[in-house]
């Protein structure tokens, strides 16, 4: 029996942080042809000579985030630590969807799915800077969602919120987190399969409705 | 191979309206045992009956939709098309809702997916009473899906537009939508199995991370 | 000098509770012909007599409150306190509001401003039934809103979460919301004349670009 | 009779574009001492420098815009037309912030009004560079606003839509616009004082219970 996206080209980028491993191992499952890489995006050309190497993409997966730390204290906040959110975070989301969207629309098909994060949505203690280039995902993803929706390229975000991964919330790592969560109606963390069951949702044809779309994942956190 | 919701038992209201026909399908397909009701829901005892009739419910669909017309200037707005919103799609989803929670609770588990409008959350010219009703769904699945996460039941609303189905967007009476297609940016309506696919995520295991959430399916219509 | 809305007929609904002491008082301060009226608004023809003896109304106050219980969990909500919200709050915010604007829409201007709850826009735990009716007012406002922005009749709601009032959250009870205030980030209680005076912004000619606008008034618990 | 912000100390970056001209006059109608600043706060330092030599700064008024163009179809997005978007709108709002928060602590009170775009919380056309840096600035104010409450700081923006000033909305250019009001359910172009006023609320105490929120100024075009 086929998978839900069975012989699409799936790139993910930075495959192993953050939701990539997750991702991956679950599309594949469904029959995905992944493109794991793993380079370093914050050169301005990076994304682009990933995306060419790459060859056909299918399914895009902007999977980004930024290294520690990202709980700043607005007054500890610098100059490096400010833009090393965008470099990492929402330059490469821009350079990735445009180098990847000139096959796509030959194509007349497409799918970009961005990991994005609840912070952009719902105002955090601490993370200014952090969700201010979250929140640039957001906003990015909304308009180019209009844009390329006639078009047949569908672009949609997940605004997440405590899932396990092995860059921001390592598994085990309750104890770090115990102050989080009872601010969550759900009262634990997501197991990583569950991010990638919804962005399998979001990638494959089952989604062709939605577009621009900025869905939480979050365990109650947010609506 | 087992559906996504193989075994499951499955009560849709109204199941001969609005999104129940292509729920009903693609859910037996997946293996859920469906339990359709047709009853008129109005009534104050109803629902109470309807699910005391029905016996197990693991997923409950709340699927209501108020008769025509739904679309009304403010003016000729009167005292019984206003509480005929209320009666066919309001008070009804808290008495569904009210009658499946024991259960639920003692079973620690259960599924509610509430089959709301995105009219709710994008305000939309010529249907304050409408909107009224579909705002009265989306608070109170926000609310109800805060209390009942500890218990392990899920409740969570889609929020709709442009989607065909027997009652409100008849397949092929493109005609009458002529003038809200250009506000869609997909351009087109949905099909209701692409309604009842994003309905059977909320409804399976899939989704246990997502409680009180409103998730637009509307084409971009609202973010 | 004169006030901010110097001359403008101004009613009010349920005068004596909820907000209406404040912006009765602060109204008056700034030059409003304040009709106040304190009349039990459930029955069917309260509001439309109630409009039809105040005269020229050139602003409504939707000022209405659920009696209590209005914290109840799930479980023992019943029909009536379920009725009992949009008895209350649904219901009469309509007749307030159809029985109005006949006169509105014949004078060419007019702005209504309806006290809502954040409630309605944030999950909140054991609310379910006031949230739901809350819903219904912003659902309300925003297509209201868009239907009368044509004829120069502003309606626009206000989200408020933690305001000092008579009714809900009497001056001085405290120790009763202790567990609520660290959930604000202001960390207070608003004091019902900072209420309104954003209504008054709302009642007054500065907010006419505003229409179906719901605006959070929450000391930051939303956004 | 004193104003709304008798003898406060205002600084409004790039004072002489955007809404600039607008919330200059009407703060010093009302009480305010402007600090209007018009240099290029593209280079790294030149906010920090701005706020120095400013001196006392009860109200920062974060006036930004990019030039032109901002409507930029995806496909003819550049590396500079997208830098440029956050050079100008989203690294120096953070620079202004960062400088004028020690001098906001140490007194303990302090407003800062952030003049956004609607485009951030509504999809839009042609705009994905502008919308995800409009984007940053609205997950920005919503963390830092959380952050800084219990300072008795208080931060928050307006999202705007078709206000008149002379950068991006001159007076008179109706006709470039003339597909855009269709949308807008007011059907026209807010007033540069209207947009002023309500900067002023958000600049006065009279707002001291709102933080971290995004105050829709729109007409009705968004919710």
């Amino acid at each position: 029996m086929p998978g839900r996206i069975q012989g699409k080209q799936v790139f993910i980028s930075r495959a192993h942080e953050f939701m990539g491993p997750a991702i991956r191992e679950l599309f594949a499952e469904e029959g995905g042809v992944i493109k794991a890489d793993e380079r370093d995006l914050t050169p301005e050309h990076a994304a682009a000579e990933a995306i060419r190497e790459a060859g056909e993409v299918d399914i895009l997966i902007v999977n980004l985030i930024a290294p520690d730390p990202r709980i700043i204290l607005e007054p500890d906040t610098t100059e490096d630590l400010w833009q090393v959110m965008f470099d990492t975070m929402v330059h490469p989301m821009y350079r990735l969807c445009h180098a990847v969207l000139p096959q796509m629309r030959s194509r007349g098909s497409g799918k970009i799915v961005v990991m994005g994060s609840a912070n952009a949505i719902r105002g955090t203690n601490n993370r200014s800077a952090y969700s201010a280039a979250r929140g640039a995902q957001v906003s990015y993803v909304r308009s180019l969602g209009i844009e390329l929706a006639p078009l047949n390229v569908h672009v949609n975000l997940m605004a997440q919120f405590l899932v396990e991964n092995p860059t921001s919330v390592p598994q085990g790592k309750l104890a770090d987190l115990t102050q989080r969560l009872p601010e969550i109606p759900l009262g634990r963390m997501a197991k990583g399969r569950e991010s990638a069951l919804l962005a399998l949702y979001l990638a494959s044809n089952e989604s062709d409705f939605l577009v621009g779309q900025i869905l939480p994942f979050a365990g109650g956190w947010t609506a």
